[in-house]
């Protein structure tokens, strides 16, 4: 019987010293529990995203001496961590001392498996460079150093042989996407599971959390542990990391399959914690009883991990108060109630700035909402101040002092709207922020995002943008699971859902009207979906082919027959298509270059997830041949 | 005799459509030229820097098709292109479908080199994921063929043979990073030139300016030439192409070396031309009298690669009209002369905005500014703005709906300060750039941007930050460069090179009384750029031993006996490193998050090119060790 103890710590990147601190703590821990083995996650020692801190050397030489501590405290425990394993005689392809993204395995103050890998830790064989990751630009991979050694990954990809209780403990030792080789030509599980006697495969990983990414995990990592017959032990990390634009929660889940793919242990996802369990390894973990685990596909996990996030972000700068403008919507009123559970109300303060265009109906639901939750509220007018820099800007006179010559600039109504969000963020809540000592919340959400509806330097300005990653059905979804099931209450008034979305910044935006947002949210939430978050990224030649075939609301997963309802005529559609399609890749990129970091929960959040470049909008050959014909037909 | 034609054209990131017309013509002109072989950069059809476009197979296929149409043009002579190639059977790391950074070689309608190779085309062998360069991410390299196919490099790295005036023709084609493999263990030219009768080595390239690599370009490609004893043409693009939050220049610089690694042809930088010389085979190119090429290192190249790169930002963006916020300092006169020889004086405003802190002094500097470039200019006060606010920010009271109470905040001068910047930038900048028909500049030079000695949504707001890969000591010489060789007058007057740089935003910062910013930029420049530019990226740590070993200005650069003259204790030396780092790695990050694209020049530009997490600041345990034996000593 191997007793095994899951070290589900909190990492916190960039801190060797902290994060040694914590597994030095567990791992006395793991020795109360009488564990022979103690698992912690990948880059458990400095942190995953770092940027380009990997390049510092005296960084690496820190990793390094707080590495030598967590192997001196092995005795008796045999310890499993990840660490970058720095070669100083050798270079990576950038030139500089080579890294590896490595695993240990320590035991009585030493380390174990040199004997047949030129080097006493292993490797990553696996390097993700999608999405957030960036592998490559720091580490030096299994893949690479076989090539260079002239032999093949089969020879370099062998077992760690530990000893416990007096006899071989056989392991095959994974980093995080080794475990995930599904589009790779090499397999490291399906290598390793061809080498005699192997116990037990461990997956140490730094896997950030994404909505559904646990159901996937646990459908691929149990056929993995049941193709193999061997039981197969998951080890995640906690916490926030973040690449600047983009920041990840990581959820843990923590997981132990048995030799047939059965759960037979796991830790909650969100919480540090150290999880023991018993793997009788004659009979590959089969004596408990099976386990399920939570979905983590639903509006819960995005309230958990949101709630998560920013509970964590605030730790990491420092912050203890923030200020939220609240204008009677939606995304405010959701990113309230998000803040309040996370610092209660005391350290919340709504901020209503109405100008001449806001109803009585918004202004009293902030009111109502501060009310609800019990924040702290403050009504700070706009219109004193829109109405001296609309003066100013049109009647100070320009001049040429060489040339002669004086002319004055006309302020439009569109100005005007833009005018009035940036005073609201840049002049207002900045300076409250300041004063009530924090920072104000960005509340944009990702439909909006996408198309940069929003004012830079004014309703897209914040220290976070939190709701960022959320469509706009998911933000209402969001407020509905906030009043049913976190405050068992409606903090956010129903009349907050009824409303017609409106920035009401004009009187064409006037919500007692019926008049808001030009977005369609039913159906430009799924049409920007494809845009970004599809698989094979939708770009409008995808979207004309589909409507031509009549398929279009199938293949965005939106309402049956909603496109012929909104859209009389292919003109009609096509302006629509164009219309966002210009923004999005357009100003939208330049408004998203200077937004906030963004919470990520989907399968691609903006920022360093989903990279771009300033190049503007495009429209392929097919597209246009596409969209003569159906201008013709139409 | 063969006759080359390099085509050194403007690649327009994400517009096949474009490029292809480009070569269309290019193609045409080479054949006007009785030219045998015309050689375009890497990705030309494309672009190179596109973000994630990559994964959209609609431009996939786009790319196709335009490729389709260089092959067909090719009647009659070689062209060597590149240009993205799919193979829509196979997938690459990500799981999407696999793409080739491809050189294309076709001639009379067909694609050579399918004989000796999987493909009809050649692929890049080394992939560069430093700096702003992903190639991982998006393509797939020969070395991970091999490894897949079970070959080696060696038997993939095979020359493409062209029929020229009925004789072959064998091209060694290589792919940018191919010919930069110091840092490789696969070496593609040594590979190549072992292969029997090679009569040229080809590089196409798709390389960023950077200062002073042409030089270092000069020296490595001329020693491969000449080590080979085969000649080698490279052929660059010119344009702009950025990946967001960094903005590169293309100087193209195409080049042909003879045998002897002699320089035989070039294209002067950042010109987009079709370029035709002779080449004798039979002699190795050795008739020519070798060139000498420009140095590439100096304030000259500066402010060549920042006046294309502004040129060309503005017109990617459609911006015709730009309104510069002027001091009286050296920032903003720089920035505004910049855009002045861009965009001719009628389409620059410039805008002083006094608050009740700015000197007489440096409101008339900002009058002759602007009366000496002939530029538009007006003055919009803000101290009744900024009264205004932080009026409503103190006296407004909070409440508290629920629980009753009442209160009221304090505004301090610091956070009075923020409040002057983020009014001119967010309320006037911003409101006038939109009346005005433009956008408004980021004046940030790289030592603010280094420490986040700016305000966010106040002075480091703006479009473009065009200055913010200069040191400030950098940009005082492109001030004198601007006022001797461009302008060949004083056009910055000269008081606002004598005066102390100062914000102006407190009694604290009276520049009359030589009050100003606590940046000793003669220092802080160097030890910043130890930080961010340094190879070996420097940290506090490194700082210490090299201060204790009293070799500290040698390593950074500086002038010897500063630092002792600066700093009076070990104490002082510490507190004033301990500062900066703190907000070079805190707040200074956040700050950056949000800053707008920087127009790179050096070898580390912020944002995409040094990529970093907001971690916060961190202090090795060497550190913490050599800091109290300092301060024992001290």
């Amino acid at each position: 019987m191997l007793r095994i103890a899951m070290a589900q710590m909190e990492v916190i990147p960039g801190r060797p010293d902290i994060n040694t601190k914590t597994m030095l703590r567990m791992i006395n821990e793991a020795r109360q529990q009488r564990a022979d083995l103690v698992i912690f996650p990948e880059m458990a020692i400095p942190g995953y995203l770092l940027g380009d801190t990997w390049e510092q050397p005296a960084f690496l030489r820190d990793c390094d001496y707080y590495g030598r501590k967590i192997i001196a405290a092995s005795d008796g425990i045999c310890v499993v961590f990840g660490n970058v394993a720095v070669d100083w005689d050798k270079r990576g392809d950038d030139g500089r001392v080579r890294k590896y993204n490595a695993c240990f395995v320590a035991q009585n103050g030493a380390l174990l498996g040199g004997e047949n890998f030129p080097y006493p830790f292993r490797i990553k064989t696996l390097h993700p460079n999608y999405r957030e990751f960036d592998d490559t630009r720091h580490f030096f991979s299994l893949r690479k150093l076989a090539l260079e050694l002239g032999v093949t990954a089969e020879e370099l990809l062998q077992p760690v042989t530990a000893w416990v209780n007096g006899r071989p403990l056989r392991l095959g030792c994974l980093l995080c996407e080794d475990g995930w080789s599904d589009d790779y030509f090499t397999k490291p599980i399906e290598i390793l599971r061809q080498k005699e006697r192997l116990d037990a495969l461990i997956n140490i990983s730094s896997s950030p959390f994404t909505l559904g990414k646990n159901n996937k995990r646990n459908r691929v990592f149990s056929k993995q542990a049941a193709d193999s017959r061997i039981p197969l032990i998951y080890v995640n990390n906690v916490g926030l990391q973040n690449n600047g634009k983009t920041v990840y929660t990581f959820d843990g889940f923590s997981t132990a399959y048995n030799c047939r793919g059965e759960i037979i242990a796991y830790c909650p996802p969100f919480q540090e914690m150290l999880h023991c369990f018993d793997l009788d390894l004659a009979n590959g973990g089969l004596q408990q009883p099976p386990l399920a685990v939570p979905d983590d596909s639903g509006i819960d996990s995005i309230y958990q991990a949101l709630r998560y996030g920013v509970e964590k972000f605030l730790a990491a700068i420092g912050m203890k108060r923030v200020v939220i403008g609240v204008s009677g919507g939606i995304d405010s009123a959701v990113t309230a109630a998000l803040y309040t559970q996370v610092l209660g109300p005391d350290r919340v303060l709504l901020v209503n700035m109405p100008s001449r265009y806001n109803s009585p109906t918004t202004k009293s639901l902030a009111a109502d909402l501060a009310r609800n939750l019990g924040c702290l509220y403050t009504v700070v007018p706009i219109q004193q101040s829109v109405d001296h820099t609309v003066d100013q800007i049109s009647r100070t006179p320009i001049v040429n002092l060489s040339a002669g010559g004086e002319q004055t600039l006309e302020v439009t109504p569109f100005m005007t709207e833009n005018i009035q969000a940036r005073d609201r963020s840049s002049r207002v809540l900045a300076g409250l922020a300041a004063a009530f000592g924090g920072g104000f919340t960005c509340n944009a959400n990702k439909s909006e995002l996408t198309v940069g509806y929003s004012t830079l330097y004014g309703d897209q300005a914040g220290f976070l943008a939190a709701l960022a990653d959320l469509w706009k059905h998911q933000v209402y979804a969001l407020g509905q699971y906030l009043n049913d099931e976190v405050y068992k209450q409606d903090v956010i008034p129903r009349k907050t859902f009824e409303l017609v979305p409106s920035a009401e910044l004009s009187v064409e935006q006037a919500v007692d009207e019926g008049k808001g947002d030009p977005l369609i949210y039913p159906y430009h939430d799924y049409l920007f979906r494809a845009f970004i978050e599809h698989w094979h990224r939708a770009a409008p030649e995808d979207i004309l082919e589909w409507y031509q075939a009549g398929i279009l609301e199938e293949k965005l997963g939106c309402q049956p027959g909603l496109v012929n309802r909104l859209f009389a005529t292919p003109q009609a559609f096509i302006a629509d298509l164009e219309r966002w399609w210009t923004l999005f890749t357009g100003m939208a990129v330049a408004k998203r270059i200077q937004a906030p970091p963004v919470l990520a929960v989907s399968r691609r959040a903006y920022g360093f997830d989903y990279r771009e470049a300033q190049n503007g909008p495009y429209f392929t050959a097919r597209y246009r041949q596409l969209r003569a014909e159906l201008l013709q037909e139409g």
